[in-house]
């Protein structure tokens, strides 16, 4: 499965993926239903699960999977409007905390987590650390994208408001490196987002981040290939979108809400008429295979660059599906021991082998974009 | 048409839409096309086409055109990479100059322009001047959603890439404004564009501009609903989106790119399979009306609001559907006569009757909808 000879585990080994239970908007029911769906389909998993014992162990039961599942009580929840703050000073019980904490341990090679993203990211700063070097960390996701993968990566979306060039040009590099190796994008093109592509546009604080990018990009083993529209994030014109966590967030969601409209409008559409009620069923293979392709909930996950571990950050309001998507991003994340190559590269600026792209990224990027 | 009494010209008076025929990416041809599909739509619409003469009369005459088309000799173009500032002092012989003066010496109602954004709002507030009250102009643009009416508004999405929490309600209330007399809304639903729903989350100025807004609400007769996400963009949750002109603009991009992705993905998928393809005949009305629904081009048309005159900008990739869609809306404005309420309406404050939906905005609203 991996031809890399600097890997000790082995694919064999398994991978345990520690899951925060309590954070979803639907319940532990959704979290519990995404791991047997992913238990069902990667025999090499295993789960460490956190919350509140006496909620979760009978879904485990029911679905006997017990043998994959390891429960652990944590007494108390972050909530959706809880301030990061104050669970940094308070969430010692939440299983928010202790999930993260399982990383830190080594227990767990990844976590997944459906709470409120702010306290996410605050836990996971205080308990794994930032990156040395790494002064922001990114939440980078991934977008549908006519790329020969499928897939774009885009960051920051939601971990900071505001970025200055400074942190623009690291997300620049975490990014790369995130299409390399989650990717398999051996030399990713990465595009700073902005409002035109005329190197006169735009804020301020964009131009002098064009010029830290183009200076940085050899060094970095990226294609620079200079600002990008919003119409651009789904093209082949890049691999990375770089951008602040305020825009960077707008645009997925704005995505995301226009892939759910059309998605309906089309469903409405074949519903129209006995001639297209037809249609649709003729018509079933190919459109449920682009339905596929451009349902938001395969895409869940927001990976947290910049950290000591791996964190993925599902949608609150994930159902199976969706957990069971960021489940499988945190597993291929750890199974290509992305956050080790980010280190390296981060802290080293040129370390080629550690950050190149394997045959096991290439694998995840193809799965992923099936 | 109409039941105004307060209204002197009346339905039946044609109306002159100034047109800068030499903006386009695609050149005049497209233009005078787009003129050409209104023409053939629209009894009631005459033009003023400024432009280089020797290039222009050919393709109005080829159309039969002359009897609806006066064309106006303007030796200069303003090109995509020409700096505003360049344009306000250098500019006086272009065709975007002429065209927006059609408006301000009112042989024209409304100005249509597929050129430079930057030095069109540049020569608009120049020569047309901002409406009392208003510190800077926006661009709104309409946005498919779920609406009963089919459209939302947002704004700005171009004219300045930042905004203070003072421009931010001064948004609010010219897109209220938009709503009602442009889509016949009569208590336009108006949302601020953040990210996350919670009050403590996003920027700063975001929260200030909350507390404006929600303190001028009553008197702009708007309905705040206060902080939306991206994904509400297309939703029946807001008929307004408020947000400054960098995130604006990189909204509409994406959602038109994520649309034009899936559109292309839908037509992929109806050639995949001989049973796909059947599908697709059987299906071709539904489908017709569903690409007609999700087709940037048919929203074509950025709104300048906050002048002394109506001024739209077409994309610069527009074809004859596009132009056409921005002569329309050009159009329907004019003849809702927006311009003079939404002054009436900054000015004093207050002025129900000056603002109110009329039936002749419903009806443009629905036509546009289709």
């Amino acid at each position: 499965m991996t031809d890399q000879t600097d890997r000790p585990s082995g694919a064999a080994t398994p991978i345990t993926i520690s899951v925060d239970a309590m954070g979803s908007d639907l319940g532990p029911t959704a979290i519990v239903a995404g791991i047997a769906k992913s238990v069902q389909k990667n025999p090499s998993v295993r789960f460490l699960v956190f919350g509140r014992e006496s909620e979760i162990r009978p879904l485990i039961d029911k679905r006997r999977l017990g043998a994959r599942v390891e429960v652990r009580d944590a007494p108390d929840v972050v909530r959706m409007d809880d301030k990061p703050s104050h669970v940094m000073r308070n969430g010692k019980s939440t299983s928010m905390w202790a999930a993260v904490d399982a990383v830190k341990s080594g227990e767990a090679q990844a976590v997944v987590s459906c709470g409120n993203t702010g306290a996410l990211m605050a836990v996971s700063m205080l308990r794994l650390r930032k990156l040395p070097g790494i002064d922001r960390p990114a939440i980078a996701c991934l977008w549908p994208s006519r790329n020969p993968g499928g897939f774009n990566v885009m960051l920051d979306v939601g971990a900071d408001v505001r970025a200055d060039a400074k942190d623009l040009l690291q997300y620049a590099r975490m990014g790369g490196s995130y299409a390399r190796n989650g990717l398999g994008v051996s030399r990713p093109r990465v595009g700073l987002l902005n409002v035109g592509t005329e190197e006169n546009k735009g804020r301020p604080e964009m131009k002098e981040a064009h010029d830290l990018i183009t200076a940085a990009a050899d060094e970095a083993k990226i294609d620079f290939v200079g600002f990008v529209e919003g119409g651009d994030i789904p093209s082949n014109r890049v691999d990375v979108i770089v951008t602040d966590g305020f825009t960077g967030n707008v645009a997925l969601k704005t995505g995301e809400g226009t892939a759910r409209l059309i998605r309906d409008l089309l469903r409405d559409a074949f519903r129209a008429t006995p001639l297209s009620r037809i249609a649709a069923l003729l018509a079933v293979t190919s459109l449920g295979r682009l339905s596929k392709r451009i349902d938001p909930r395969r895409v869940n996950g927001g990976v947290f660059l910049g950290l000591n571990g791996t964190v993925v950050k599902s949608h609150g309001s994930a159902d199976a599906t969706g957990v069971s998507a960021a489940i499988k991003l945190a597993f291929q994340l750890a199974e290509s021991r992305f956050t080790e190559r980010l280190a390296a590269r981060v802290a080293s600026g040129d370390t080629d082998g550690q950050d190149a792209a394997t045959e096991t990224a290439r694998a995840a990027a193809d799965e992923q974009a099936r």
